[in-house]
């Protein structure tokens, strides 16, 4: 069961974006596991993709694609992940984009695939062809809960956030589904994230936006520390609620955007750990008093990665000594420990290194039990810092990944 | 349960060194917490200590006192790892080595401290001083049984080490002890470790020696990634079994020495994998045809440390998908995913970096379900190799680990 409210918001409509799904059978009869996502001409695109070296199939088609050309269609598939397969995975990926692109009278060029499932298996492509007409028909600008539900796989609910705001007397939106229980199951749970706004922005500005978005929300999260091979983030400016197009990062909209797609992003990061498989509850990891961000997010990944610190907070155990442990095998070099403080919430746990001459067990085990939690730690000797999302680790997270494929 | 064969073997005499023991209720009434190791004069010692930023304090001690001179004693502690103890940690530390130096008639910098235990809590240093005198009372060559269980925490079953072996005419003796069930609660679970001989050695080969060995095994031994604020090795020379000291790496002696060296510290090492809490299978993970050893050891960890990896093998389930995952983000620089090829034992489950044509499920599993298994990669870049040695992670880990201090 998800940490915390996960509900679905209101998913405000985004002017230029159409979205359709189709009952393909990719590997489980009468599921929805065909979307396709349809952007007015005009739209600007940037994506984000795993780093992972055994990158699937639809990621290096993806990739490829939107260093020609905007895409006007996504086309994303559940049930198999087309990773590991080879030329083969590589044609069919290629095939699958072709096929819609004649369909839609686009180039092949300008159609992204993605997909989420098993690793090791080809893609039933006969299948997920033949689902292409019938998603096409169902295009429409308010299907954002379907899409949602459509890229689904071991996720518990569908995920999605959307706000819609005002910028020099016009009103735009901002809407974006995501999925992924977590990263614990990356036969099945590749993270996929899709965002799109009506705002007129420059294509390189919105590349530029996600990837600072990305970096304060999906890249900021962890539940094992796996990462998928398809993991994907796309964003999508349409512009089509009119104004003019943000084209300097000095135009004072585009920071109001940016902290929009920020807010979007994390929401729907967040929401992925919220829905972590076994997960029973939501820790977040700040580590600040850092020489830079990247010490920063050592010792906070560091924190949020150790099985023992993850036990620890399933069973409400305020054991700091773990915690103390996780930030002095980060690898963050002339680490003074005697500088150190930790907190859990309000609670001062570690003072100057050492124990907190009034830290209580009583006052830790009271945070610990809380379902939402923050770990704060000051490493006392500079001023960057930086955040991280994680959950704890259960005995349903075993038994989810051990039995998996059963 | 252990895995595998973990019985103690017939732990042989190593002249010149004694071993004491005493109840000094450290944590626990009624158990021998309190151990003495007796070096002769003129024995060469060397150690390698935790990497951890938050180095216990008699781990300090031992480095600074190591650094001065050979030490005559160890003098070691369970139940209590003082560890984040601050000032009076290291004062309680330096206290333990006076007195014991008083009491043998030795200089303070002649005793090396350790401890393991929980963490935050100040040593009961008069019932610790208490126990001094009892232990040197019983100091004994025949006691390692008695050492090994005698610095035991969480582990279900002491473990030893033991090879009689013949030089130049000599018969030498090499035995070690070695506890800590896998670093999987360092609270109660630092990795120690105790190894001597009666070869006359040079101290700086017996430095150089116990780092190759190290390197060998308890370098490349993980649980979960979780390193603790007190491991320590030490590795001692005492010479009284004759015969001239070896005194250069070209002496034919060095070679074979170092070999039953590395051959005891990777049976002890593999005896903490085996005896790791909630193990139920003993998985060698090795990484060959690398550029460097770095990038196989990277690999090979990045392996042994994933729990989507380990929960399938706990599972029993062939899931190669995880594993080439886990080789893909384990942030080695242009690895070429096409020339990779993936073993569990003689399967192979992944020919050029996608599924092996021949691959059945039936084989894999068959592999999966044995207690001892291999997970074999070649990179097909280069000449090096390096292998990792680790455990499942099964719902008792999870257990063990959340009901802790309960």
């Amino acid at each position: 069961m998800a940490v915390g409210d996960v509900s679905m918001p209101h998913m405000h409509v985004v002017q230029g974006v159409k979205i359709g799904s189709a009952e393909a059978y990719v590997r489980y009869p009468n599921r929805r596991d065909l979307v396709i996502f349809e952007f007015a001409q005009g739209t600007n695109v940037a994506g984000v993709f795993t780093q992972n070296a055994f990158c699937a199939a639809p990621v290096h088609v993806s990739k490829l694609h939107l260093e020609q050309a905007n895409p006007r269609y996504l086309v994303i598939n559940t049930g198999n992940a087309n990773a590991g397969t080879g030329k083969l995975g590589m044609e069919n990926a290629q095939l699958t984009c072709l096929k819609l692109a004649e369909l839609a009278e686009v180039e092949q060029y300008e159609v992204l695939p993605f997909s989420t499932g098993v690793i090791g298996e080809q893609l039933p492509i006969d299948r997920l062809v033949q689902g292409l007409p019938p998603a096409l028909d169902t295009l429409d600008e308010n299907s954002w809960v379907d899409a949602a539900t459509g890229i689904m796989t071991t996720d518990t609910t569908p995920k999605g956030a959307s706000e819609q705001f005002e910028l020099d007397g016009v009103t735009y939106s901002m809407t974006g589904i995501s999925k992924g229980a977590g990263m614990i199951r990356p036969n099945m749970a590749t993270m996929l994230s899709f965002v799109a706004t009506d705002v007129p922005i420059a294509r390189n500005l919105v590349q530029q936006m996600l990837k600072i978005s990305a970096d304060q929300s999906f890249n900021r999260i962890t539940v094992d520390g796996d990462t998928s091979t398809n993991d994907s983030c796309i964003f999508a400016a349409t512009g089509l609620a009119g104004g003019i197009e943000i084209s300097s990062v000095e135009d004072p909209r585009y920071a109001m955007v940016l902290d929009v797609l920020s807010r979007v992003m994390k929401r729907l990061a967040q929401l992925i750990i919220r829905d972590g498989e076994g997960a029973t509850k939501f820790i977040t990891v700040t580590v600040e008093g850092g020489n830079d961000t990247q010490e920063c997010c050592d010792i906070a990944y560091s924190i949020a990665h150790s099985p023992l610190v993850k036990t620890a907070i399933f069973a409400s155990d305020p054991n700091w000594g773990r915690i103390l442990a996780a930030i002095g095998y980060a690898g963050v070099k002339d680490l003074d420990v005697e500088k150190i403080q930790v907190w859990l919430d309000d609670v001062q746990i570690c003072k100057d290194g050492g124990a907190a001459a009034d830290y209580t067990e009583e006052a830790g085990a009271r945070v610990m039990s809380q379902t939402e939690m923050m770990i704060r730690v000051d490493l006392g000797r500079g001023q960057a810092k930086d955040t991280v999302y994680t959950c704890d680790l259960s005995y349903d997270y075993v038994k989810i990944n051990a039995d998996y494929r059963s």
